[in-house]
């Protein structure tokens, strides 16, 4: 057995590399590459996840896998190796039961998809991308057809993202959430809407990266093992565990943009470069989901960067870096203006308390999709109705509703969203376990001291990767499953002390 | 046909998106890589590089080749398929004739004799790297055998480069450039050297990065298809023809460093920025030897923009860039500082007139060393009797002796060095031929426009790629083989104002 182990390391090690090369070739697309470089690069990235997918694929591979799984059976639960064995059964049925033609019939649909989808919304014509996006539909649930053993037709697509997450886990979450969230959410924009203008003036482009940089680098993102470059939109990226690279966009106009982007990245990064070395060049050298991933870049980006107890301790250093711009504000303007609630139309400007709201509503429309309760032709006036009756709000036109976000148009449908809200609960459920585990970290925070939550979520979360599926790793963290009690708690307290409610 | 033409095509289109890929990983690790990546970027690498092998030495490229070969010779001369298909040929068979085993071996001793050099160097000690050495001639002479019907034992070696040149045709001609340079260097150093203070004070460094691209612009390289960042050592890459890339190293207190490098580098990205589009993703679409390479280099470094007539149109624009620098300084005192000749012992400082006697010493010494009529351990001794013979100069110690270039340690010995010098020779023939056509390139350079000479060059040289090999492109442009005449006329012309010799 010991010689077939090294013969999957050495398998999954290849793969790992060309996917880790596709994403340095993706990477440079978007922060370096010139305009020229764009067709040869979609032929380099299209011949390396051809040969990614041949490896991944291999019937080789399949049967080292098949020869191992009776071995990983008898190998203590956190076993290393175990965890080694059965990822790359989940992922090597993943790759081979959706057919390389399927897949090669969806990259081409999905690829003319966004193209339309892009001139739709600048038409604000639904009507355009109609067509495509039922189509897009179809597809998602042939896609979903070829795990007949699921218990709900979204299930296996959001598997893809967030693995061990289903509907059923899902919506009675997302429904508790939604109840108590709309009453605050009303409470709040009853009340004068916080005065922001000082957030929008005039701050030097290159001032707000050091700033942010500085704060990052006390939280811990490792700048020895990372970079952090410009890109018209921010994301995170990893070529291994000890190179993950950040990217931010910076408005001279606008502080919030810089600053909450970067600390949201460093979240995500700061996962990935924390995962135990020993995993590094495996399979499981990477964040375990994407609802775990959003719950650190939430975590950083609204628990910690938009808290008091942080700018208790950076404000000052604010006002002395924008002195002219943040002299004559007060800590307190200052602290209600980066933390305003509105009701709003566009979900990536909105606030911690109505942000859910909007991801909510789209995850219910795909699930309705999916479920063929609701047609494709009729996705506009449901969303707006949507809009209407969860945030009070109605889109002037489709381009600010249905066709606002990429996603549908530049993926499937399903398993698009989730990811962002159980982030969100996530990072209450997993801020509450530490704050019980190391009372003083808000004042540890007050003192700009990181060390304690960081230590806590490296050794607690970080330092597993893909070790353990999502929810086994929170019935580990949590002892107990998913619950949206302590982000809620989290949520009422920090609202309620501002809006008094 | 057609069917195995296309066939052929794509598996070396295959071959070039991976080897362009590594390009990038290069690039990455020079340019912007954080230190905590290096290790995983080995392995990646390493991988792209086995992939690129397997495909490189498949029995089905093999059996393609073969097939197409009787094809190939019914086209005419100047056909683009013919020449993939000879070109696909000579690769095929050097990659196949070199056993792989016999590659991974030469691949783990030059990384070692790297490591034992960097060592050697930094000590003085060349007993440090000896056994080492030994090796890699040893090593030398077996990668030659495998092509036992070269005419010399270094012919193998210099066609990895040089594809096309043997030690035939280069003998005479360094033979010949000896003979003249010595002299002329001779006049040159009995006179009092040149005053270059000017060049040497404090430059700000982005103010000589602005004024570098803002000249390389001018002469035609595309910043569309290209970009310049910052690296320990200069150098070009090319991830297509539609994306090539330079690097520059910049130095506050010396305004040479900077600026020659960045025209230097824009000269070898002109070359494969100029390649007809036609090529591009095929096995021609790159340049094609070292020599050429290093021709264009050299011209757009030296004949252009170490020439007077350029700076007759730069030099106030650079006087207006540095007041406090250059205000003060006449034309004539800028102009004789950055063409200073004089005996010198470092290769890469050396100037115009000195440098190719100091490739001229490494090649012979590489080539007594594969006859096997030098020994390594008389190597210190060897060189330093060539350098005083040649240069009139004696190292003080083996680290600026024998030590000094990286070429021997890091690479084979045989066919490291000629490229250099071949290049100058070629800079001389070609930049004649250019003016044959068009005798008021000089004026045109005197008003700061470079399309006139750009122009011929792509249209004579770049556009063809790896179309013809070296000999036949320069019997193509020149209508005769090559010829060191016109490139000493231009040095002796040149020398000789600036000297009155």
């Amino acid at each position: 057995m010991e010689e077939k182990v090294k013969q999957l390391a050495s398998r999954l090690a290849e793969i790992a590399d060309i996917t880790n090369a596709q994403a340095l070739l993706n990477w440079d697309q978007l922060t370096n590459m010139p305009n020229g470089g764009a067709e040869a690069r979609g032929r380099q990235l299209a011949t390396l996840a051809k040969i990614s997918h041949d490896l991944s694929v291999a019937p080789e591979l399949g049967q080292l896998i098949e020869d191992l799984l009776p071995y990983a059976d008898t190998l203590p639960d956190t076993s290393q190796e175990a965890a080694m064995i059965r990822v790359a059964k989940k992922d090597y049925d993943r790759e081979t039961r959706i057919p390389g033609e399927f897949v090669g019939k969806i990259t081409e649909h999905i690829s003319n998809t966004y193209m339309k989808w892009v001139e739709a919304r600048a038409q604000n014509n639904f009507e355009l991308v109609r067509p495509a996006l039922e189509t897009t539909l179809e597809l998602s649930r042939e896609a979903s057809s070829f795990f007949p053993e699921a218990a709900h037709v979204a299930d296996p697509l959001i598997d893809i993202s967030d693995n061990g997450m289903t509907v059923g886990i899902i919506r009675p979450l997302f429904s508790d959430l939604r109840k108590e969230l709309v009453p605050i959410m009303q409470a709040i924009t009853s009340q004068a809407p916080a005065e922001d203008a000082c957030i929008k003036q005039y701050f030097p482009e290159d001032d707000q990266i050091a700033f942010g940089e500085k704060v990052i680098r006390a939280m811990g993102y490792d700048f020895e093992r990372g970079r952090q470059d410009r890109s018209a939109h921010p994301f995170t990226t990893r070529f291994s565990i000890n190179d993950v690279r950040i990217t931010t966009r910076v408005k001279s106009d606008d502080f919030l943009e810089a600053f909450f982007s970067t600390t949201h990245e460093a979240g995500h990064a700061m996962y990935e470069q924390g995962i135990d070395q020993a995993l590094e060049g495996s399979n499981l050298a990477s964040g375990t989901s994407a609802g775990v991933h959003e719950s650190q870049s939430r975590l950083w980006e609204n628990v910690v960067s938009r808290g008091k107890p942080f700018w208790e301790c950076y404000y000052p250093q604010l006002q002395e870096i924008f002195p002219s711009q943040f002299g004559n504000v007060s800590m307190d303007t200052f602290y209600r203006a980066i933390n305003k609630v509105q009701r709003s139309l566009i979900r990536t400007d909105a606030d911690e308390v109505t942000y859910n709201l909007h991801v909510m509503i789209r995850f219910d429309l795909e699930i309705d999709m999916l479920e063929e309760k609701l047609e494709v032709r009729h996705l506009p006036e449901a969303w707006n109705e949507r809009y209407r009756s969860d945030l009070g709000v109605l889109p002037a036109s489709d381009a600010e509703g249905c066709m606002q976000d990429v996603h549908w148009y530049g993926g499937l449908i399903g398993g698009a969203f989730q990811g962002y809200t159980l982030g969100n609960i996530l990072s209450g459920l997993f801020y509450g376990k530490a704050l019980e585990a190391h009372p003083d970290i808000p004042e540890q925070i007050r003192q700009g001291k990181f060390d304690v939550l960081h230590g806590w979520l490296k050794d607690n979360i970080y330092a597993h990767g893909r070790k353990f599926e999502a929810p086994e790793l929170i019935q580990r963290v949590t002892g107990s499953s998913m619950t949206t009690a302590p982000y809620l708690a989290y949520l009422k307290a920090k609202f309620g002390e501002l809006y008094q409610i």
